[in-house]
């Protein structure tokens, strides 16, 4: 049995930074919610099955093997210790998950743009409060965030082409997914916060250049971003122009 | 050089989770900011140091040797290989760190509770969203953690007393923290919550009875909880008597 990918279909969301390491990695798997022959029941099923000793908390989830594994972080740390994503070494594994942690606040942050009081209801209930998270988030936090990778790809001992060592791990993956997603929600405050980190926005534009992820992103698999994902465009909640 | 903890003087925070683990593995460790020789300006200086290769994104942050690692889950992660607070095997230590990872989330939506729309001003400035957050954390997310979490003790083939294994992890630890910073901020919907998840009010017990985590939370190490912390206690933001 191969590689089993579980996420919400019609999104790209959390299990967007997954996808990107599968793919990467060329690995064969399957998006069961997405499967012809799975769908929203058979994730459903895993999820709540009761002969599951470790379930999970929310998708995504991922089975390899013998391996049933929740939370993006975890899930891509599995994925770079057994495909080729990370470094070998310990302190280089720590270091990598350590920046992906940080861009899972990010992303977590940039959800809370558009759902900042109650993420069970709809963004129409709580645009007032949205536009004044998101105004936070644009001008305060979307720029420290940014600003730390741009310093940490600068401090790169092998250079400002990845964030660790000199080669590809899911961390570059995901900061391209993070890029991406914030030129998709916040499209004029991106490019104001870019221009101040050229190494982060180069390490965008490499990862969309790599060969898999290229023929990934030109695919039917790939959803297209829509106000349905983590990031969300509502031009209200972007810079005035 | 024995190990250093970085984190703001004055509340339990994040930092917390980090000195419970440290407490419980018996380390010597320096609280650098709380630090006679040390103070807030050692960890400005260790943060905003250009020669460090991994800057940490924001404390806490631990120097263990040659290791310099931030976010609490990753330091936690790195506490646990070294220290004995996770099991030797892979798929146990993955296990460990998603629910490490799921506590993270709980904790940050409690924090989110009175800081909903913008982290950098007062909560005075945001009450209004708060009351909607929290309204929204005490009724849908935090029954929905906690119930997580009863349902992985009652799954664990070791028996209930502990989330991995039958032994103490990092994880133990921190869902102790979690309900106690729960227990704090909101006394009465947590009452009502823990009913129906009476294993994790067992393991919360046992976790302070442990002889070591016992001490420290009689020693004058320990912080009070209060309202400059991740959980604060707001009556307003509690379930109404």
């Amino acid at each position: 049995m191969g590689i089993e990918l579980y996420y919400w279909p019609g999104l790209q969301g959390r299990g967007e930074f997954v996808r990107l390491a599968l793919e990467e990695a060329g690995l064969a798997y399957t998006d069961v919610a997405r499967d012809p022959d799975g769908g929203m029941d058979a994730m459903m099923a895993a999820m709540d099955d009761p002969a599951v000793v470790h379930p999970p908390f929310a998708p995504p989830f991922l089975r390899d093997g013998k391996i049933l594994v929740g939370q993006t972080a975890a899930i891509l740390m599995h994925l770079g210790a057994h495909h080729g994503l990370a470094p070998r070494d310990e302190a280089g594994r720590l270091w990598t998950h350590q920046i992906q942690l940080t861009i899972a606040d990010l992303v977590a942050e940039a959800h809370d743009t558009h759902h900042p009081v109650d993420a069970g209801t709809y963004y129409a209930d709580q645009k007032k409060e949205a536009l004044r998270r998101a105004a936070a988030f644009r001008t305060q936090r979307m720029p420290k965030f940014l600003g730390w990778f741009e310093t940490i790809l600068d401090r790169n001992p092998d250079g400002p082409a990845h964030l660790v060592s000199g080669a590809v791990t899911y961390a570059d993956l995901s900061l391209f997914q993070a890029v991406e997603g914030l030129r998709y929600a916040f499209p004029h405050a991106v490019g104001r916060v870019l221009k101040r980190a050229p190494h982060v926005a180069a390490l965008a534009r490499a990862v969309a250049r790599r060969p898999r992820i290229k023929a990934y992103l030109a695919s039917e698999r790939r959803v297209a971003f829509n106000t349905d994902g983590v990031f969300r465009h509502y031009p209200e909640l972007d810079d005035p122009v």
